[in-house]
């Protein structure tokens, strides 16, 4: 039986490959597409949200519904994130798309959903947590019909990658991030420290590169996001941050958590978004659980057979 | 001519005197009211609005429409504010009404009827900026589309009232009010600087607790409040904040202003929620007018009469 | 009978008015003079200082003590103030001094005074209050030691003067003056809210600059202070900052003090610095006294007759 | 030849076993020892030093020098921590001594010895930066003239111990602990990263504690912090922070440093004292190196070793 889930994203390439993968995964039923400006304006993220359903056969009338321009609690506009290269999809060159964006508001029709499905759905966010935030702030009837709120952010024990103590989505809109994170609601974190523990290898993207279709474009995404790795980090393999955080709905066993309350800071000189928990004494009754340990390999392994799935549904990228 | 408001409160006494003032004034045609959490709940904000309404026998199909249930940034709840009294309207015993607050949703109700009268509505907020905020966060375009917002709030050159620093108002959800200063929409503030300089004394209170129905019924809430406030400062008058931020649409003369950039302090160690405004040298080109002055006797005897006015349209309650 | 006081400066235009001022005043007996980096660096303070006692003709082996580079808990520097024109006296050209700064530090010097005639010093504090806060940190029992500490500091109830929420010497040092409010001592402020309501006059400075040697150094000073100030804000008037904190020692009835606890803001993304007490209600108990009511004229006649005086002991500048 | 070293020092515990291993290493020259207020108050570090200084039998006129009494910019005092046990020392009944503080004041004697000997000395800073903050800024021209400091403190890539973001050092004077790594001086951290991963077991400090003399109190103090960090974490070892900083002095080979900017969060809800540093991109320009590995197995050899050496000099725990 597969788990009903909302996926929230600001594409991005790691987003698109996070949408590539939910929506190849057996396990998962997409139930609809919101966007949120973060890695890329609104407006970009729209499109590009738009093209990679188109990308991976998504059906037309699969919702999706643009969210907030920027954060709930700043009129500052975060820039685009280079790493993500031109358009937020590296360059890509998709065709356009016919995909028409729900009318309608991201943090409403979340609630609704949530509402109208009580217990039920899984909402895995992969962007700046602006729109869930918004939707717990004006539909606080909505968070506790949630069955789970998955998210990609944060750096626990490790180093920042927009700030020394700060992820970019967490940092984007720390009001945000703190609104869900002291929600009390049951929330599993994905963040840099395992991400950086399970990096996509260039090897296996080229592998993807060379298969037709879809297959080929996530490898051609996956490529491109190695190589401007590479050139600042001196390493050729990469975090796939957003895929990571839809596996650990797919194969919550891939990733070890710790439990604890956690927030996040709002304010200071040097630590605005920085991830703050408190794990080090076991503690079961709090819903924050922080993913501090990954299965790299099994991960990894995981992603490229979905996306290579695109081009031979019976196929695996480890088996020539 | 009458100029169109929409009215955001959170009553609160001088919210419910400030709603009998608007919708005494024949300078306003109120278009409706949203509510907000702030002096009370959320709950006793719609309670007691919906009751004030009943009282200045406003339409029965005015709008009233329930807004956030806390700030826009935080989890944290601002707890009753005890100057209010019981209930928020000082234990007053009104009516319960049957007035039903229209479904939907405060920011979402607000910026419909800005854009559906581009350039006309002035909103007037009397409570925390939660709902204007939200309105400009999840409707950007909405923002442009208002002729004016007055807010009620801030203390630029006194001490704020719910720290040394800030002013009510500010502090419940200082985010939000930081929007709305840095929006570089056209912004009048309304803050303590004038309201404490425009005490309501004890026996216009009197006089009109004399008078029968809602004119009676607003000077027992001012006496109540005036009461309260004197066991705490000693003083036999009280300021009407919110009925003065409405005083600003109606008779902008009252008050002397000054331009200039501003905005909300929102970390700090015991300044979140302080206006922080740069009002020293004249600057004509920003939006952002704080009042520094005010006519007290002209405000006071000016809401004393319309007030009155609920007894007897012709009377005042200067001229016995 | 005179007080004994040490004057804590950074010299700077006004400091050096107020050093005239307190060696012309009979009330006070000048003890010693410490610098700090402030207006201008150290070495410019030192420099500054040591001429105007000559000018004063003090007496030669009046200490001089040099003190802190920079604030107690930043590594950053504060830029020279240009209000305060060329090398910090408004370019005024004095020779060069003979006078040699006793080697030691002044926090250590200020404890040693202060604990060798415990309850008598008046410590008069006219610049960031880096020294007396180590002195404090380093020698907590000189504090005690002291009779008071009377600080030219803050921006109580208006618009500060180096960022819209902060005092000049409070923003250079917020920590230091931290601990000095928060110390217990018995501290009064003298901050904007009064010196910006006593100007001293152009008229007033001219007619001093018509006068003989410091007499008509300190005209001449005080007249280019006048109109780089006008130039900024359109005054032919300029607060004397510095030397009305002087006179609330030599004379107390010049200003109205309100009492309470009081602390400054050293977090915080725009009020950094900011002087926030709580006047509110009348509380006996506490030490700080913030002076927010000022005898304008009596002030500014006193300090004219006073610098006069280096021209004729028996003259004043305001009977021809 | 050994290095000569400067101990700034708070004992409690782990400043004891830190003290007594580098008054046993050859590779050090101990050239004094100051005390600071952190894990107790400033008197009990006097005390507790002291008789250290007995116990490891160092010459009576090593110079014992006191220090703050709290941090350098706030008047909050921290209270002290209970993990030190009773008194700081475990209640370990020690001997009172005959020892006198040299008087004179922790960051002047530093600075003294500092200029004294331009380029020799090491400062090895065991607790709040307190003292060696204050040197700087009393004494800019004596950082400079040390080789090096070497710094127990802070929590790069792993949770805090005082808070979730910061070590007790860094969060008892944050501001202190910025002023340092900001200084551009070489500067080795040793914080939570390394002395979390080199916990000393409890069957080391049985064999200890079963030796005659000094190797025996040590022993003893060792196991009362096992237990007592046991009782609180579940695990049967114990870091000894100090001494694994000064053991980066005798033997900086045990320990691999990632260079960097490092910096102190000084504001902040939840953050105040977390080590901040961006060690991502290899630089080599900058001085401040964090220690974030550590060859564990050596490290408590050789800690034991030397400490069961007070007992017998040619022993070794290990064999039998
Ligand atoms: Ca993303
Ligand atoms: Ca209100
Ligand atoms: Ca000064
Ligand atoms: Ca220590």
């Amino acid at each position: 039986m597969s788990t009903p889930v909302l996926v929230d994203c600001d594409p991005g390439v790691d987003d698109a490959i996070a949408l590539l993968y939910a929506l190849a995964s057996p396990e998962l039923d997409v139930r609809g597409v919101t966007t949120v400006a973060g890695n890329v304006s609104l407006a970009h993220a729209n499109r590009n949200a738009a093209r990679v359903l188109d990308l991976a056969g998504a059906r037309d009338d699969l919702p999706l519904v643009p969210g907030l321009t920027g954060p709930v609690a700043r009129p500052a506009r975060i820039p685009d994130e280079p790493i993500h290269g031109e358009g937020g999809l590296g360059g890509l060159d998709l065709p356009e798309t016919g995909r028409v964006p729900v009318s309608g508001h991201a943090p409403g029709w979340l609630a609704e959903q949530a509402l109208a499905a009580p217990g039920e759905l899984t909402l895995v966010a992969l962007g700046p947590l602006s729109n869930v935030a918004a939707m717990l702030t004006l539909h606080p009837e909505a968070g506790p019909a949630l069955r789970e709120i998955v998210v990609m952010g944060g750096a626990a024990h490790c180093q920042g990658n927009i700030t020394p103590a700060a992820e970019f989505n967490f940092f984007a809109d720390p009001e945000a991030a703190r609104l869900v994170l002291e929600s009390g609601l049951p929330v599993r974190v994905v963040g840099l420290d395992v991400t950086r523990a399970a990096l996509f290898p260039l090897e296996r993207a080229d592998r993807l590169a060379a298969l037709p279709g879809a297959a080929g474009a996530a490898g051609t995404l996956l490529r491109g996001f190695v190589l401007r790795y590479r050139e600042r980090f001196g390493v050729a393999a990469v975090p796939v941050h957003d895929a990571l955080a839809v596996a650990a709905v797919t194969h919550p066993g891939l990733l070890d958590f710790e439990s604890g309350a956690a927030t996040v800071e709002c304010a200071g000189e040097v630590s605005r978004g920085a991830l703050v928990a408190d794990l080090r004494r076991p503690e079961r009754t709090r819903a924050v659980r922080v993913a501090l340990g990954v299965d790299a390999e099994g991960f990894t392994r995981l992603l490229a057979d979905r996306l290579a799935g695109y081009a031979d549904p019976t196929a695996t990228t480890d088996r020539p």
